[in-house]
């Protein structure tokens, strides 16, 4: 609270890691990096972790936990995954620290405590999960399983930034295994639809779906479908990411089922996650230069209520009246927090919960009193209104539901402002460096063009969406016939 | 489902070690000394979180998520702690894997990517948190710090058994900081209290309360609570600590804070987890020759219904009586599943629920339907009854509360025939080795007696009782003077 905020304007990216910090969502830690997620942080993440599971439920998912660990022999098995990973990996090595004879009080690795095998700490865990199903699957009876895991990974990362790209995050991944390569494509495109669902209409942020392109599938999956967002400074965000692995992991571990006919056959998987990375996406959507703007359905604290009062007298009155109205609150469930701290000023308690993102704030003080009403703002617009306690429950209700769908719609009205067709490379050059955001544009298909694009202008292509419309055209860099366009995008 | 248990008689270790894997708790995973907890096994391990989560939030504590590595020197900041856990900690090395020049397809650890400090996966976290909470407090307004964290820890045990004592496992650990020793104390005994509540009423398991001697105590500790009960086999299993860290990690890191008169002191601590080793406590206290027996609160199917009949007209009638049953079941919060496979017969479905220990089973065949009954099967009696179908749901909700009860009051009734007082070495070698269970006896409060009748015995001073009375006596063991009993077991 101590210092304003870079703006957005001024440096997009500090006024970011500013605000992660000040508005108390994480923190790096001692641990090159790794974060602390701090107390605020997590309350959001358990919401957001909440929902996904009542949805991965509700879609018949179960969960389940597998180990940490993989070993080396087991993590090389499925290749391509493999070798998408190996240059990311966190190895233990050793099993026991010992005391440093040289240095008292200190501890040194004990030599004797070599491990036979190395053990992976999982990047993700398709290898461990695979050699476990090819226990728990003999028949067509067994199929599908269908079974979610929310767990910590690690991928080392060089350049990391808090909830973004961090050596240890948090995620869900779902591991599936199914009969028929069908019914895998299938799992594939609805947990696609659940993320998306999730994310706009919890998150109010709304995406792109698609199609990865092969250079930017997940290592050793058949097709990657993704949910792409825009951020507020024009560069995309992958939320999320489904894949149908074909049989390439049942042929890795040997995970055969009997069919009907008694006939031996290799199973179908898919996987699925998303990460606290969401918490990035969260905040570079909708926040400001005044700090957090959490959409209601998200928010750990959806209204706050700031007394004020001169004399003790008035504090009590405001307090019994508040007391009331909070009971009323929680029973149609809205979380709601009294701040009645004695030790700060109301104007520093509005800037603290505007820091925070509380959706909307109530403030009460003696005038109101007498004439029944509360002064209400809204943290999105940061507009003020005073509506009388009559129906104030009814009214912050209301308020809440249209604060969530404002978001998310002033959202897409940037996204789709923000979406430009183009036709040349001039035009292709000129959008990424003055407008940004996504650039709709044919492309040859083929990966050399792709890994070209990327080199000349950092820009990746973030899906082939699923909605396209076929469209003879030629490719904005070599010129070649194209039947559709792709969607390109600087992306975090 | 193929092969009987082996009965607790026969061999009560290998009795348990089948039912947790033929239940579909847990089974070993191709990691060594790591498990996979299977979906119905973590369903019940989310009942039990949930729970415990809602009294930590009760009890004014959030969550946050702190880093799974912690670096060899900030591990070793406090030396009791880092002693006591050196000897077992996974040590990552190696930030990269390379492809093997020499065999085509493995990869090994790559030299030039050695770490230059080696990081320790977290045993416990006091290390990494506390070194977070210098940041987090200045003044006494920052505290306390009532802080809980759901994560996985690593301990390298050597031998290990499902749930009981594994190498990696889940588990929550509170971490709190407060600006006086007797607030510290008054948290520390506040969640063992809260530990006790969980444990008797939602597992069924009643539990002595009490403290550890010195040598039992957490490394870095000045007190240890402990929550001990006792299973079938008359061996003991402490079932979550708590424990008073004193300013022992606030030193270590330089945890300080300005006090209302503005000096500077350092913070009191506490710490206090529990485990996925309470699945093996559930396990070993309530369940039989048959298979599991679970208690109705947390059973992830607390009713299950299997049809009987001959012809589909008949499995139609009983279907659609069955699916009102289940939404009146679901209003009142009961968890009910319908097992209507066509590929088992209905002795083979008794037989599976019953090895689940699903609390309450129903039949209903074609004669049910015309009388208007159910046949209700309780899974901890195994004894049947013909029931009305009118006021059904009210029996059954009635029913799922007194098996709760009855189960707590069956293993309380053993614990309690299973407390023996002792007063002479004659008769603790005895009980130890016919009775079983608790011993109560005089010890002379030495640690060289205590490590001495471990050798002896294999018995351990499971604790102090809070409840004990003063009593003069002699040490069991040595005839030394003493002032009160203490309990003896051999334990897991």
């Amino acid at each position: 609270m101590s210092k304003k905020l870079t703006t957005r304007a001024e440096d997009y990216s500090k006024w970011y890691n500013e605000l992660v910090v000040k508005a108390d969502l994480a923190e790096n830690s001692g641990v090159r990096g790794c974060m602390v997620i701090k107390p605020y942080g997590y309350a959001i993440w358990e919401k957001m972790q909440a929902q996904l599971d009542k949805m991965f439920k509700e879609t018949g998912h179960s969960n389940a936990y597998f180990p940490l660990f993989v070993p080396k022999s087991m993590f090389e098995a499925e290749e391509k995954n493999a070798e998408g990973f190996a240059k990311e990996c966190a190895v233990v090595t050793h099993y026991r620290l010992k005391n440093d004879e040289e240095n008292k009080g200190k501890l040194i690795v004990d030599p004797n405590a070599k491990l036979e095998e190395e053990l992976v700490v999982r990047p993700t865990s398709e290898a461990i999960i695979w050699s476990t199903y090819k226990g728990w699957v003999q028949s067509y009876r067994d199929l599908p399983l269908l079974i979610n895991q929310w767990a910590n990974v690690v991928r080392w990362e060089m350049r990391t930034r808090l909830f973004l790209r961090t050596a240890e995050f948090l995620w869900q991944e779902g591991h599936t295994a199914h009969a028929t390569r069908q019914e895998a494509i299938e799992e594939s495109e609805q947990m696609m639809h659940v993320y998306a669902d999730f994310v706009e209409n919890f998150m109010a942020i709304p995406v792109v779906k698609g199609l990865k392109t092969e250079s930017e599938r997940f290592a050793g999956a058949e097709e990657t479908y993704c949910i792409e967002a825009l951020m507020q400074d024009g560069k995309a965000l992958q939320a999320g990411t489904s894949h149908f692995l074909g049989q390439n992991f049942a042929k890795a571990f040997d995970v055969k089922f009997a069919n009907k006919e008694g006939k031996q056959e290799f199973v179908w998987g898919t996987s699925w996650g998303v990460s606290t990375r969401l918490m990035g996406a969260l905040v570079m959507t909708h926040s400001d230069d005044n700090g957090l703007v959490l959409p209601p359905n998200l928010a750990p604290i959806q209204v706050v209520i700031v007394p004020i009062h001169r004399t003790d007298e008035q504090l009590d009155a405001i307090s019994a009246q508040v007391k009331e109205l909070m009971v009323d609150l929680r029973k149609v469930g809205v979380s709601v927090k009294y701040d009645n701290r004695d030790t700060q000023k109301p104007g520093f308690k509005f800037a603290e919960w505007e820091l925070k993102g509380v959706p909307v704030r109530l403030a009460i003080g003696p005038n109101d009193l007498e004439n029944g009403t509360y002064e209400v703002a809204r943290r999105d617009t940061l507009t003020k209104e005073v509506v009388s306690k009559d129906g104030i429950v009814a009214y912050l209700q209301d308020l809440l539901s249209k604060i969530q769908a404002d978001l998310y719609q002033r959202a897409f009205d940037f996204r789709d402002t923000h979406i430009t067709e183009v036709n040349s490379w001039d035009e292709f050059v000129d959008v990424l460096e003055n407008k940004t955001g996504f650039i709709s544009a044919h492309w040859d298909g083929t990966p050399e063009t792709e890994e070209k694009i990327k080199e000349m202008t950092k820009a990746t292509i973030r899906c082939i969406p699923l909605d396209r419309v076929e469209e003879a055209g030629v490719c904005v860099l070599t010129g070649k016939p194209s039947t559709g366009r792709v969607l390109f995008a600087k992306a975090y």
